[in-house]
């Protein structure tokens, strides 16, 4: 048995229940077929939702306190995010909690705020193939994918990339149309550890696929708080450990 | 003879104006030293000086626009820099202008932005040895700097330094009171690259010490945009360069 | 109870059978003591020790194919240690197996192969206080530890030191004497971790101090195998997973 | 007028003495084709030419002294490199020196040496078409480049690609036949820059190709040296600067 984790998935929750066609990939919301996967790929991952219309968008501050690794699924209403939200999300998230972001929440503010850059892409929907190369098969996030995952259709993401050089690279995508995108990508920052996995776009049924269920799962683990909690502090140490002033 | 770059060093100009023993030590305000500095160091630079209470804090669209390196230095106001300001300087940095953000700025609005962690510190005010060594002689940022740069009396910042892992460190300090820090670190950012000098406290002439003068001289020649410029979008690419459907 | 691991400490062992004064330190040997010291923090680890001076240097094909963790002290016989065994163990680090280097290690062959840079530094042996102190609170490797762990005499190692820049900054020491150094530094090479860790000169007793045998636990559990195992090869795919030559 | 730089483009020469099909590609060699592309795009580069059929391959202390950046191209004979030449070589990157390293040369010894790890990739030939992407427009290397540069037929390389995570990602490649991969890499090591490009199998024209020969000439110039040269050492630093044991 693994150790229990406390895993959250976010969602805005708009597109399922605005959109027809939508709700028929999604009858439950993005949130539930993610968690559903999560918990069949890994029984011992406690797996709780949240969503953008509920009080504090379903993240206060104590169930954030209990949270190992967040999910975060957004898209039409990342400006509908509160700041107070997103700063409480960070500071967690440097403290140690860690935090997978999915296909559209490259624009998410909670992401952008993390690193920093433009976060910008390029980007088609044309139901086209996209396949994701592993480009290191010993990465604990690619633990039990084959060489590449298939996906028949998907909207495309291409380069430039608007973001930092990821601190390790897990997949990249080919697209049928022509384009190429960095689609797994890892970064530590501050005591947490942020994974950006590029699939899922609303229309197409990608998180019902096993092997991107597999990954998720495996990036639950990945990104589980690994180290001691450091809260963040910028103490005045007024006591000095060696004497001032001696050999003057 | 070098490239001609533009440079502008921000300082919120606060210190001097409002302490009479900050006054003694830079008359004509930080801004005015550390811009003698380079300009004595590199006459190739093309050098100006913006400050808080100017309209826009002095960093109008236009001038951001023609500015290759931004110097900033800020301590005690960071929280009346108008997020609009932030906004623009950071837009700039991705897109190519260097930022060398000194000192206090650690806690910088536009530091801890583009970064995306807390940038916390610790440390303290007891007149101590400050030792800068070089990590890298062969950095363009060391050029010319000898194994290490020592300032008699300097605030101490000590590590943990709440940043992400450096793209590369250039220096590191070591403090008489017992602390280390590190005090010369480089950062890729979008298209722009970002430099953090530790030293310079208000409180002691930091900013005449030839070894620190030229350290900024280098730091300004190592940030300049060294490729094309690059301005942030996120097309909408419809036309696919291969043909797609083709093998269904 | 935690993951069983499988650790060999490899020591070149001759400092202590060839000088008196460094056998009262370390009676039964360097990795002796490195070796108890590890199983006293975390009795779930599985260790055994391995020396030069054994056939193949302890370090059989079968011996390494078991190994999660390798632990690695050498300083005045790197150039006796065969160059068959650099190659398996690289080979095996690439598959994913850890390996912490300690001290002088920073010059051995494996090291040195598998970082690509001439790994050198500046020292001094002066029975000097050393400081290391802890960059990144949060980090597993550092669980447990105080702010610094001080050590009362060490040898000196001072920056320059010739290495890739951390993937991860654990600790940075500080020097009695004046100096500063990276001293706990993390690297992701191919599927295995890679941690340097300074201090541990023979002349003093730094392996049987209890922070640093936490630190070396630590070490263990972070460096071990966390994915799939990856074996390489260099595959000649012939045939492509879409139809070539379709659209001309 | 830029700065001169002095380049030794470096290649076997086999290939294109052995068979007559490559022969008709490149009938002066890759190495003239290379050079002449550079010489076109920067006058104010000084490029000259090296073989393995050298003396000292064309390498000798005097050239490599002389060298700024040295760009190699190598693949049936990477194992007639004699050790001790590629010891020179690394001995300049590390002091210094840029590498550009070309296609087959990803398992050249010295690209090896430096980086660490296998190097190893997957591979097909079937005249298939690349398509490099740009993954930073506002890199020094991508400068004058469109958004991608095509090749209508070349050799497929495909992840993983068994290489440390790169410093900076300049270009990924798009293959026809399903594949991707990282094909501009930027490593920073000791003093020097290594780009790795991954166009130009023997059987193709690619040099050729006006956008292949303006990256080759920029990546010439983003690895050029830019700081001082530092010549590896380990001195024995046995006066200290602060005085130690006073606290005792």
């Amino acid at each position: 048995m693994s150790e229990r984790l406390r895993v959250i998935v976010w969602n805005e929750f708009r597109h399922e229940r605005d959109e027809e066609s939508i709700r028929e990939v999604y009858p439950q919301g993005i949130h539930a077929a993610i968690a559903s996967g999560l918990q069949e790929m890994d029984p011992d991952l406690e797996v709780s939702v949240a969503t953008l219309d509920e009080p504090e968008h379903g993240l206060s501050e104590e169930r954030l306190e209990r949270c190992d690794v967040l999910f975060w699924w957004g898209h039409m209403a990342h400006g509908e995010v509160a700041d107070a939200v997103v700063d409480r999300v960070q500071k967690r998230v440097l403290e140690g909690m860690g935090l997978v972001a999915l296909h559209s929440a490259h624009y998410a503010k909670i992401f952008k705020r993390l690193l920093g850059t433009t976060c910008s892409l390029t980007w088609r929907e044309a139901d086209e193939r996209e396949r994701l190369w592993v480009c290191n098969p010993g990465h604990p996030i690619a633990r039990g994918i084959d060489r590449c995952i298939e996906l028949e259709r998907e909207e495309m993401y291409g380069e430039p990339f608007g973001i930092p050089a990821p601190d390790e690279q897990v997949f990249i995508s080919w697209f049928e149309g022509g384009e190429v995108f960095r689609s797994g990508n890892c970064y530590y920052r501050g005591n947490g550890r942020i994974f950006y996995f590029r699939p899922g776009h609303e229309a197409y049924p990608t998180y019902f696929d096993p092997q991107i269920k597999r990954a998720l799962a495996n990036a639950a683990r990945w990104a589980a708080p690994a180290g001691g909690r450091w809260v963040d502090e910028c103490p005045n140490v007024t006591e000095p450990r060696e004497p001032i002033g001696k050999s003057r």
